[in-house]
């Protein structure tokens, strides 16, 4: 990291908490400035009233790690204390809420400090241990690749039968850890579900980079990996990818042909408007890619993430949703995803980036989709 | 109802729209003033957007009806095409939230309009569609009681053996098809639910009217109809209320020696505050109660619903949940409902009416306290 970009990034911080200093985070997240609120929702066990608490408890960006990690250890002391009582499933949604609120915690702090590792530490082991006390068929699962592992957890469909199954990917600050309710979507259509971090996401994160350009790299290992299990049907498998993963799964359904169907939601054809995002997130993407600064991410995403030529090459049905009201990625963007001979495109007039502030009709178009896409393969 | 009653409501009712007009309906909703957020939320398939986008239509309280009806229509309209589809499930979910906003419409919608009427009876309908279209073991249920049906639903835990089962009581204005999300997380935790209009409630309304103070002898009936049924583990049946429901399952408890246990949330001792609760509720408590005017609904109450005498009568555990915030009882109140000798108490320091701005620790604290006791049983 240069000079430049650390006077970047400080500017940065000091009109995030200005903004929050004057219209608090709570608002802000109803605005869906820098905190979504809709996102946090939509994703994990909190609901509005856990928000408005703990979002009420941070004045300024200093006290952002100190609301979430508070909620976060209650959270997580409930969860112990619950599972020591022999009640599973509520220690079970504790430890989830536990990981999500550490999640949102490491999300705003501050990007070199060791509470924005700590949180992310406890996401990944909270939700585990979620996980490991909750009744549904969801277990660890690691997809070799390369001289490593992708680490994720594979949902299972009800029944004996292997059933169709979405990989679904993460985006440039979300992890397979926040996707668990709309895992749980798919499911309850009869898909069992991957939840995978692939490099340079979630726990793969300064372990192996992201490389966007070659995404169907690591979903070929993945699809490999199900396969050999034996766990699901392997020629009914598709991917779905939200913001900055669905830009990754188009470019993934274009060179692996054993994807049977794709859904894109909020993703991008070439990041146009990369430069004028959140420094926050472009941070989060420059951690990504694992480049020392802005502006050699800036580079990367301008020089190798397009998918001029990609998505005319995608022969399986895919789904573009975009959201008119998406500060990230404009229309004519997000139509460009879609002009593939066999795109789709949905656009939800209100909608914000990925969706989330219509999640009640999004959950129904992407999973009912793709079961059918999956069921047709 | 006489004229002092009509001029109160429309005084209330003019009161109302004016603080619509100054702080908006959502705001209004998520500092629980009438409208509360976290009630609609939780209980049933509306997140914040949602919320936010139905309330950010409402000006003032002509509007309310209007928002509401319409986010209402636009689901039903989606439910019927995913139904068309094949998409069962989604239109499930889409039938549950058209019934919620039908719900929440006709409960700010003026006493005596038509649209009242008519939400009501669309949210029974529509929950109806929603039972009817999901895959999970959800059965119409009706309890004979005196010459009439009380209308249910019976939510049968997985397994074939008979489950230990929980009659959800409605309170003052809520109704068996609010109860859905909580009646899901009893089932989650291996117990049948049963969901049920009594005297005075839901679609019993001003077919019967709601007689507090021997609120035993309609849950004898449904105990007998659940026993005959052969569906549930007629020995181990518990009995959970809200609000008002809170003072009727202790009454039930009391003289009903077949409910092994019970759960009082956000429940009235002696319902001391009354007189000053929101008009549109006290309208509600009337109606309940087939009388013709506010102050004979005032007077009902104070001469006949009381636990005192009552809760020293009741010889298997009850839980008493309260919120310190709650605006309808006090913390003094509270407490004499659980001063009975199996009672046990416990408070939400900064929870409001009925503890929904704390969903993720009160329903472990509910479901698991239930489940135990009714193992025990």
């Amino acid at each position: 990291m240069n000079e430049h970009d650390l006077h970047e990034i400080e500017r940065y911080y000091q009109s995030l908490s200005t903004l929050i200093r004057l219209h608090g985070a709570e608002h802000m997240g109803r605005q869906y400035v820098v905190v979504r609120l809709a996102r946090m929702e939509v994703t994990g066990p909190l609901d509005y009233s856990d928000l408005q608490r703990i979002l009420g408890r941070v004045p300024d960006l200093r006290s952002w790690w100190d609301s979430w990690s508070r909620e976060a250890r209650d959270a997580e002391a409930l969860a112990r204390r619950l599972a020591g009582k022999g009640d599973p499933i509520s220690a079970g949604d504790l430890f989830h809420r536990a990981s999500a609120c550490y999640h949102w915690g490491a999300y705003l702090a501050r990007f070199d400090s060791d509470e924005r590792a700590e949180g992310k530490s406890h996401r990944v082991r909270c939700y585990r241990e979620a996980v490991d006390m909750w009744s549904e068929r969801i277990e660890p699962f690691v997809v070799p690749y390369r001289d490593t592992q992708l680490p994720g957890y594979l949902h299972l469909a009800r029944g004996d039968e292997p059933a169709p199954c979405v990989i679904m990917v993460d985006g440039a600050d979300s992890v397979k850890e926040e996707y668990h309710n709309w895992a749980r979507q798919f499911v309850r259509r009869g898909m069992s579900v991957l939840t995978l971090d692939g490099p340079g996401q979630g726990e793969m994160l300064g372990r192996l980079p992201m490389r966007p350009e070659a995404w169907e790299e690591p979903m070929g290992a993945a699809v490999d990996a199900l396969a050999e299990s034996g766990r699901v049907d392997a020629d009914r498998i598709g991917i779905w990818g939200s913001s900055m993963g669905g830009f990754l799964v188009l470019r993934a359904a274009a060179f692996e042909p054993r994807l049977r169907a794709a859904v894109s939601s909020g993703g991008f054809y070439d990041f146009r408007d990369f430069r004028f995002w959140a420094v926050t997130t472009q941070l989060n993407v420059m951690e990504d890619l694992g480049v020392d600064s802005l502006s050699e991410a800036r580079d990367y995403i301008e020089e190798r993430c397009s998918l001029e030529g990609v998505v005319d090459r995608i022969s399986v049905p895919y789904l573009v949703i975009h959201g008119a009201r998406d500060e990230l990625v404009s229309i004519p963007e997000a139509k460009q995803m879609a002009a593939g001979p066999t795109g789709e495109f949905v656009n939800f007039e209100d909608g914000l980036h990925t969706g989330t502030n219509h999640n009640a009709t999004l959950v129904p178009l992407m999973c009912d989709w793709m079961a059918r896409k999956l069921a047709d393969a």
